[in-house]
């Protein structure tokens, strides 16, 4: 099936397909998890929540707007029904006593829990076995490696992930789908393992925009998006960042053109853009340090020496340092959101590059840092690629809070 | 006992005292809790923690700061060992698999679990039982409710809360407390059920500051704070805000008296203090009826017809009204936080007046709305009370991430 999550869902709506019949195709292109991307699916549970759906009179059917619709979940998100190791031994053989908030939203509107998506450590740095659908060569980012390949091998259209610096919109973008950070606060994060109390933030993955508003209007309970973007064309803006150096040459000139054909307007962001990053980098690891302490304390065996040296790191950052992070997040952060209000999106990277090769290391978030500091959403979009068939990590960012025009602005991109 | 925390702290390092006779000392203070503020305690399991720290050595004992000191924990804390309601019967009889993350820290650094304090049902406004030790025809507020009389009753010298609104820095006003709101984020909140997202923060109820500084410096494994406040006399600022004509005279009156001995300069505050009042509403309204939305959907029976009401306003919210509400607290929260960086601390009001009359209702938050949006740390201070007793509502509120410099500034006004 190559129908988008809109389309299937039509199809089930009309009956066309049941949703034990999508549950099936589900299974059968798992397999035998060629690509490594799934933690945990359970045949016999997802088939009696199946044929349960299939149950419903048409009328019931028809008012779930995810209907039949197998998605991912991260693991770090709590699943009562499945394994839940948050990417870590320690976790192996948990299992939480509730879903998740975001998870049970998603059920309620009549998806199915197709199975865990493997995430790196904890949400950290630490990768997963996760193969890249686009170049099994290459890392397919993190830390939601799974959401992001799983939805690229099209073995479910919808997929949850986490963000804390960049683990949405990095693996999205190098594996080719859209990801979606929406802004802080907007989605509920209830029974997601924590990391950073003052960043994490739950999103989406799927293979167009119009299923993220699809997901996103199903789990905030309102209204479908117009099929095209209401009134005047999107007010789109470039923002090259002071991190532009930072990109290999041919991504830059990919993202440019891309940009450009889009008819962009090329924007200097405000003043402070690297004290933002930092900002969040402290804020990170401060944070991190203190929710994680006491896997550190009871099992230090258990974590990777990355992560280990992560959380002494974070527990020697000095609380004026902290202090001085929050500060800065606070009084720059505001003019960023000034700057971004005048656009219904601006596109800038959302990457070093394209996908890194080898599985090590899951690819540095630093152009994601600042958009997550400041709560604004982000939609990561497989627009702009290399003669090589590579993806140049591109992504629309928007004004925390205007997550609704920011989708309507990426889907007039996707759709010219 | 009429130590506090640190008093007790030093007498149980010294072996003048062990932790089961503190143990069998809670117990007998909590009786039959005429106060109502447990939720649940379990004298076996204490003693056998109790018992199991006595058992340490001595230089095992020195090492824990909170060493055999019992802590309340509110019940929108999950806890392993004992009941965690969220103050809902939709949950009687949960019980979580894993501490939150904050109690794990509490009980790492020496602390007891002495029970869970009873939290307004989700930590919303419908009141519980707790009387006010104060006055027991007063409202001890919410939702903190068993924690702020718990420590104003001296049966527990250290207990937890969490804020979206003002339910760690109402209660404590109202019981005459110290009630410590921390910077967004600093505090980590894994296993408290969440309410508003962009909101939650998690604290701390203790009968001193000195013994806020004590819990604090322990859970984020910090060095004790100084003895007295460094160099030169704390800057304290003093902004009656742009609501004090909500203030009962008598009320506004001690706040200016307390104000005005402690030397504090009068300041305007940065406009926009009502539009970010207005927002912080908006906000809560909103992600809260999303984080409930499941409990609302699956046991409406159970809630109260006050939170049912207010969950229902939430969903209505348009999704254009939150993302006005974002940018609101973005740009005029900067300016907010501006005005108080100049300052180590400024006092303002914490409630309306003296706690009120009756149980029905737990109190305004208004006063603590806009701290809380733009995550400055507050703490609520009992040193301005009317002719009759009672207190009045104070709280010193600082920069966000300032919050060792902010308790340096309120021990001083303590200690004047």
């Amino acid at each position: 099936m190559s129908d988008d999550a809109l389309a299937l869902r039509d199809r089930l709506h009309a009956g066309q397909c049941s949703a034990v019949e999508v549950a099936h195709a589900f299974l059968a292109d798992v397999g035998d998890d060629a690509l490594k991307a799934w933690a945990a699916v359970d045949a016999e549970r997802l088939l009696s929540d199946a044929t349960r759906l299939d149950g419903l009179d048409r009328a019931a059917r028809i008012a779930l707007p995810l209907f039949g619709l197998p998605v991912g979940v991260k693991d770090n998100f709590d699943t009562a029904e499945l394994p839940t190791s948050y990417g870590s031994p320690i976790y192996a053989s948990h299992r939480p006593t509730a879903d998740a908030a975001l998870v049970t939203r998603l059920r309620v509107r009549g998806a199915l829990l197709a199975g865990k998506t493997k995430s790196t450590e904890f949400a950290w740095m630490h990768p997963t076995d996760t193969l890249n659908p686009l170049d099994h060569a290459r890392t397919p980012g993190g830390s939601s490696s799974g959401s992001a390949a799983a939805v690229a091998a099209g073995t479910v259209r919808l997929a949850t992930g986490s963000q804390t610096a960049g683990s949405i919109n990095r693996p999205a973008s190098y594996c080719g789908v859209v990801g979606f950070k929406p802004t802080f606060g907007r989605l509920p994060r209830g029974g997601v393992k924590p990391l950073a109390g003052s960043l994490d933030t739950v999103g989406l993955f799927a293979a167009s925009v119009r299923d993220i508003e699809l997901a996103l209007t199903a789990i905030l309970d309102v209204p479908p998006a117009p099929p095209s973007p209401a009134g005047a064309a999107a007010r789109l803006g470039f923002a090259r960042t002071p991190l532009w150096s930072q990109i290999e040459p041919e991504a830059a000139a990919a993202i440019e053109a891309t940009s450009e054909a889009a008819g962009a307007t090329q924007l200097e962001l405000a003043p402070g853009f690297l004290e933002l990053v930092q900002a969040q980098t402290t804020i990170q690891y401060y944070e991190t340090a203190r929710s994680l302490a006491p896997e550190l304390e009871h099992s230090p065996q258990l974590l990777s020496e990355e992560l280990r040296m992560a959380l002494d790191d974070g527990a020697r950052i000095a609380e004026a340092g902290y202090a001085t992070a929050k500060r800065t997040a606070s009084a720059l952060g505001a003019r960023l959101v000034d700057t971004l209000d005048a656009y219904d999106g601006v596109l800038t990277p959302s990457t070093t590059g394209v996908p890194l090769l080898g599985l090590d290391f899951t690819g540095d978030p630093v152009f994601c840092r600042v958009w997550t500091l400041i709560g604004a959403p982000c939609v990561s979009l497989p627009l702009a690629w290399t003669g090589g068939g590579l993806p140049a990590g591109l992504q629309l960012v928007g004004a925390p809070g205007r997550d609704f025009e920011l989708l309507a602005a990426a889907r007039s991109l996707v759709s010219d």
